[in-house]
């Protein structure tokens, strides 16, 4: 018995997210599928981030074990012939039989948010950023940015429906870029994230921007521990898993529509 | 009666081009009924750009007239909610009702040929780039695309089936940028392009990178005016109708993923 790790990249958007659902397509369940189609074992993959419907990973990690006698290398190789043009494993080694890819102390996970700034959408950006013309301070949302940051309790920042009770994650960095006019680039980097919280901390970001929230709000905000007192929720469309970082691990990324 | 034109953005890749035909989905098919629908009036547009299939433009232009009162400029804007998410009229303007848009002197197009170069396919820029794994000698390939500018009969990097007898072209300029490892960027200006030009223009010069053509064979491959002289045709995903650059005339443009 081996545990076989997986670095998978996809497109979310034809996908009602990672974490399998019967009667409709997601990423857990195509994987499952490729593999039992490869190796004729019945496995379920243990995914690192369980991402929304319609969001993007640029990079997820999987496991699974297997009694298949397939080095773990040639999995990434022999997956994607099995799997469709919108889903990628683009890496694949051997891992400890008890090392879980949601459980490694020291994790760090980035996601990156895009926003299209145009005055109309533009069909070339669209699929993988949300649009948002006007007017947006964007040193104001650098300082509002610098305020969420830190260990605290995020239930403000987390949709109202979760089931998770301890709420405390840390937010080590929130970087605000505008490469060009047209474009803002947001990248989240903590311990963990609760159910949408970055797109409720770009959401809130956003009304900073545009002046419906100040940045001496932001702790006020954190310590109300109420939903109600964010930002609307941003788009699905626009955030995709950056990446994740194990602790002494070296890693090899794909790049992202934004690092080209 | 006026002659509005559309500046018009769309990815390329369900459709069947840009040209109408019956039965199949197209860019001017589409925009023809989004008029039709908006003003009630039986129209065709022009286009500048007779793109190919799964080919995208950021910026293609198109005229037509119509007795309708609306003002041009608010064309964008209302024919936006009659077309599929895909294609975008991003802006509208009035032109003198004899301006056609293949037909202006010292007109520039820039097409954008873009390459991934990571080991497996990257889905998330999978849709708007080719694949092309493998080394790759750029100054080579820099230095072929300087030989295959100028003004010359382009017939060996014409596809075999055109009908058009007059093949001279001027290439002003052809770049190739790798803003990262993965990545690696084509931009090609010209005063007009023969069929599948571009991308035999960019398969000729992977070819050169592989080391399979040397620089000093390009001009031979042009005076040869024989297709089979020339490389492969690079896939249709990978290129973008970048900018159309009418003379004296101020523009706006969209950002492509390239500048982002």
């Amino acid at each position: 018995m081996k545990r076989v790790r997986l670095w998978v990249s996809y497109d979310g958007t034809e996908y009602s997210g990672w974490q399998i659902q019967p009667g409709v397509p997601t990423i857990e369940g195509k994987l499952d599928e490729a593999i039992q189609n490869l190796i004729g074992e019945n496995i379920h993959v243990i995914g690192a981030s369980r991402t929304d419907a319609g969001v993007h990973g640029l990079c997820n990690v999987a496991v699974f074990d297997t009694e298949h006698p397939m080095p773990a290398d040639r999995y990434a190789f022999a997956l994607n012939s099995f799997l469709p043009d919108d889903i990628v494993v683009f890496e694949s080694d051997e891992v400890a039989p008890d090392w879980h890819p949601r459980h490694v102390d020291g994790t760090r996970k980035t996601y990156e948010y895009r926003i299209t700034r145009t005055r109309h959408e533009n069909p070339l950006t669209n699929r993988y950023s949300a649009h948002y013309y006007g007017p947006l301070d964007v040193e104001q949302v650098r300082r509002a940015a610098t305020l969420l940051c830190g260990t605290h309790d995020y239930t403000s920042f987390c949709a109202a429906a979760t089931v998770v009770t301890d709420r405390v994650r840390t937010v080590y960095d929130i970087t605000v870029e505008t490469p060009n006019d047209d474009t803002m680039i947001f990248r989240v980097t903590g311990n963990g994230f609760l159910y949408n919280m970055v797109r409720i901390i770009v959401g809130t970001l956003l009304s900073v921007g545009r002046g419906e929230l100040t940045p001496e709000q932001m702790p006020d905000i954190l310590a109300a521990c109420d939903r109600t007192k964010a930002g609307p929720t941003a788009p699905a469309k626009g955030l995709t898993l950056y990446k994740i970082e194990y602790p002494a691990e070296v890693q090899a990324f794909l790049s992202s529509p934004a690092s080209s």
